[in-house]
């Protein structure tokens, strides 16, 4: 059993930790913060967690949360994250950090992509990127994991086998996805307003998101070399779920049956992931609540085009359940612990 | 641990079901019908359990279900479940039915509303009805539960006090309810085709509802004699979630501070049921995925009138949720064996 | 032809007043204000009107108006509408007034339930209240016309017939009204967010809604004498539509089909309302766009008690094109003009 | 004025078809077939037409429709088109066909992709297929003309400018598409049940839908050759509204400034069409109900990747409305008549 602190919790995904670590077996919810809810009870603010917490939210602060937690799970925005972090380092707090602060290895990207400068670069080479389906070597005892973002973990997942396993005729691919509108987080604004994206859908920071940098770094592991990567999100009226198609040109003499059997392969081990059979596509649906990634996989023998896609739940498998799965690897727990969430059909 | 089938998996309600006994502690799921999946695997045919289950679809059939369960849920439609509740009793498994067969104390209503003739009323006797928070007498060691349908659990929950209490000018109640699509069932008819429901709001069934007599006998029970029911239920375009919004007229000098202490008190010690403070109205998002019931309690006194709004998820304290906290019941365990579910913010 | 303006056409009535302005055969649409957009062209803001106007927002301003349109649709919050209606009238400008500030016949209500002074206190007695199926005396001519709110639309066509034919038992209301969330405006709130609105239901200001007296007036008016109004509106995971439920205690001794046919001779001559035959009730999806009302009508007998349900586009027939209707009848146009819209079915 | 008939009204198309119709100043409605409703009331079984049309659903019968109408729309499904035509043509009433039967030129990829024989191959070289921005020539005076599919509509105006003005690196084009659930049409199956469509996100024939060819047939127009096409069209939970965004190789120097100017070019005489621009992109909602097709055009430098998105709604632009511009084509109106309808903003 480990105290855990979620710093953050007035946003989606820190709600979210908060809802997974109250069912995690060996996670006790010592500290939750949030300044916009501060003084009030967790069950207040959220009714849906009356009966199982008497937590109250309080304001985040560095000493309090070293005090009283032996992991953080930081849900703050980027430049909030790395603010606190040497602090909590220097108190031996683990820290998963769903921001961007430590995700990008280079700060020089970081800082073009941000627009901001960087003030704890040296902790990026601590920093172990946490998506334990692309490489979980490192993630146990890991004193600060960089939780990957809800795009990146679609689109690597999509994408990275097809550059390991030479699916891929050229080092490119086209990532068209699709996500939910409690991705854009939980800020009012007209953007948000329900009328402005029900019964709607369109592009969004076409080729400028943020998140390109950080598909492009995972598929440059699974590679070993550059990938080119045009990534194109996109609203969907739904509150979760994400989805990323992933067109990549297919390499010389690769059928429908290798490339699917070659992804199968990659994942047979991976408790989160499923490829289904080949014909069958994943709606977000299927992943809704639960901390899992499905693909599916087709070619276009025609174009000679490899299509993947993937579908998560964005505020699972793309932020909260991520990070407690890679909790769980630095704790030497199994990776599934309190993961195993049966997934709503409606 | 006791060994469950669950009998109509094909259905909204029986897959709920499944989820709910995959999660629970002391129930091992051993059987799993439906007739129009029957030979394929859970997991395939819902993707949302892959990894939780190897069941595999069989076809519904009593003596399948005695050898290999000693408690059945049945998600079966009305006349289905009272041709099969006879054998399973016989063979002393245990039933919790959520179809309407064995609600209704007398089957002369009962074959009234249904238009139908009730092959087994000599069980009626046996049945318990099962809204443990209106009456839980009986349940312990029950054979034979009646799970409430959906619209009668809150509205009864949401009406039932001001009748106990006398908080009631009159034995009379006007429920309006609104409940989510998935409350129409999994059939594909034209009234459940997207593009029917989505951006639109309707009454259906006004005053014609067939649910309306069992609300009326559940009151009857809290008010100690007949009660007049108004039921016109409404369809959201929503997946899940139900709102009854109960109007009558308030007792003279009972006033909005008195009916929320009223009500308050009577669900104090129930762990499903939270009374928000005075001003505080639910949203059904509050108890989505959960079997909690969130009310909120009103009094206009310009016009006399107090109001009580219950909010619930139609399939789990609605339904599956309920079954379950039943089952409980009949087996001894605590009611919220299982049934502790964080639910979803988003 | 008549020169219009639109004020305050940065929120959703505002601009649906612009899109029928845009196609009514004898407006032309000469001034567009909204502070938040002056000086972006109309087209650029909305693409939706590509090629139908080149119109290009500006600031509002009295003399501006005055000296451009000789009639102005104000669509502008309460409080705004009685600091400009002064100066406009002295200009001798029509003006139709969405706003609430001249529904109310005594000043003392409103400045009760808006909690502001009223500074135009000695136009109420000019103001028209713009229900033309209610009453539409008056409106011929009309200085000013005070458009109704949406609720009070909806609720007053759907109960006003009970009172004023002697359906009714006795002089009490309940509505129990559903509105889309673009009837919560178009400020970017928590409230109005997404994910707090999508896939969930609640009652919101129960019992304290300010239209419930502007109800109430309107149902006085049919009731020759006061009616109670018990009001509780719901907010609906949709874009527009609004339903209005009343319940109404029915008098002795008549039937549904008496009630139906009351209903049905009430309005048979009225160009937007359609009273479903027994057996029918309406849903939003069918005045979708439009400015019609569809009613149901039902008695339940056996409690009885009157259910009328009464469906209207909240911003249509209950905003934008309302104050159309009440425009043609001010400049002796038919009320139809501009006005007939075939709805979408989808 | 022209007599009109609307075959085929009981799906989507159908019935959108006759609500343009109902609004244009030169067509007269003069037959409705629909098997389903015969016999009912247009204005009973869609209540949104209430006032607007006293029509009555008749059967479909190729004789009746000759005595009574001039022009046809036949909005059937594939075979059902090809069964009629003839007769029609021979009794000299014009067609718009919206299915798919005389859309490819060549018979034999018909089959291929139908799986049917084609019984009026004779026909093939007389019909005109109707999207007007690619080529309008043929249209005026049409005897037979071909209503592009919806993913084609909205593939083609994307992509065709790309090749056309060499834009692109190489031939080939990936179109990944969106569409509302109204684009499956009116049938109740479990694929469009509520439940099964909102809050989700998928994709669906994946590199096999029938649209691919016409897409196909459609850019080889533009390009002067064959163009290899990977179209992956996602079902989206709302009812209307389509969004392509395709994905070219973008040729040696080609910026995005260059791009834009190219496409805005290309357009900029098209009534329907806009082009945004540089920076923005559309979405679905801002053409809802309308016969527009709005652009965004984008460079990813950085890849060499052009991006271009295109917005329709699938019922008009994607189907009645572009029938209706193409019968204006083709009896000398001018193309925008009865189509300048001002879309709603929510």
């Amino acid at each position: 059993m480990i105290d855990v602190a979620v710093v953050g919790a007035a946003g989606y995904a820190g709600i979210e930790l908060v809802r997974l670590v109250l069912g995690h077996p060996r996670m006790r919810l010592t500290l939750v913060t949030s300044s916009a809810d501060a003084g009030r009870r967790v069950s207040d603010v959220y009714p849906a967690l009356t009966g199982l917490t008497d937590a109250v939210f309080v304001e985040p602060d560095a000493a309090a949360i070293a005090s009283r937690a032996q992991m953080a799970f930081l849900a703050v925005p980027h430049t909030a994250a790395m603010e606190v972090v040497p602090t909590l380092l220097e108190s031996s707090v683990r820290v998963v950090d769903l921001s961007a602060d430590f995700r990008l290895t280079d700060d020089a990207v970081y800082e073009s992509w941000y627009e901001t400068t960087h003030t704890a670069p040296e902790l990026l080479a601590t920093a172990v990127y946490g998506l334990p389906e692309l490489d979980r070597s490192g993630l146990e005892d890991a004193k600060l994991v960089a939780a990957p973002g809800c795009y990146p973990t679609a689109s690597i997942l999509a994408a990275a086998p097809a550059f390991e396993r030479a699916l891929a005729a050229r080092p490119s691919v086209i990532v068209d996805a699709k996500s939910g509108v409690s991705g854009a987080g939980r800020s009012a604004t007209p953007t948000t307003h329900f009328c402005a994206v029900d019964e709607s859908l369109a592009p969004y920071k076409v080729a400028v998101h943020r998140h390109t940098p950080e598909i492009g770094q995972g598929l440059a592991k699974a590679a070993g070399g550059d990938v080119a990567v045009t990534f194109v999100p996109h609203l969907i009226p739904m509150d979760r779920g994400l989805l990323a198609t992933a067109y990549i040109d297919v390499a010389e003499g690769v059928t429908a049956e290798a490339a699917h059997a070659a992804y199968a392969e990659r994942y047979a081990d991976e408790p989160f992931v499923r490829v289904h059979e080949l014909g069958r596509m994943p709606a977000t649906s299927e992943v809704r609540g639960t901390n899992r990634a499905h693909l599916g996989v087709a070619v276009d023998e025609s174009s000679g085009t490899l299509i993947v896609a993937c579908a998560i739940d964005n505020l699972v498998k793309g932020a909260a359940g991520q990070a407690v799965q890679c909790a769980n690897a630095v704790l030497g727990y199994p990776e599934t612990e309190g993961l195993l969430i049966p997934g709503p059909v409606v």
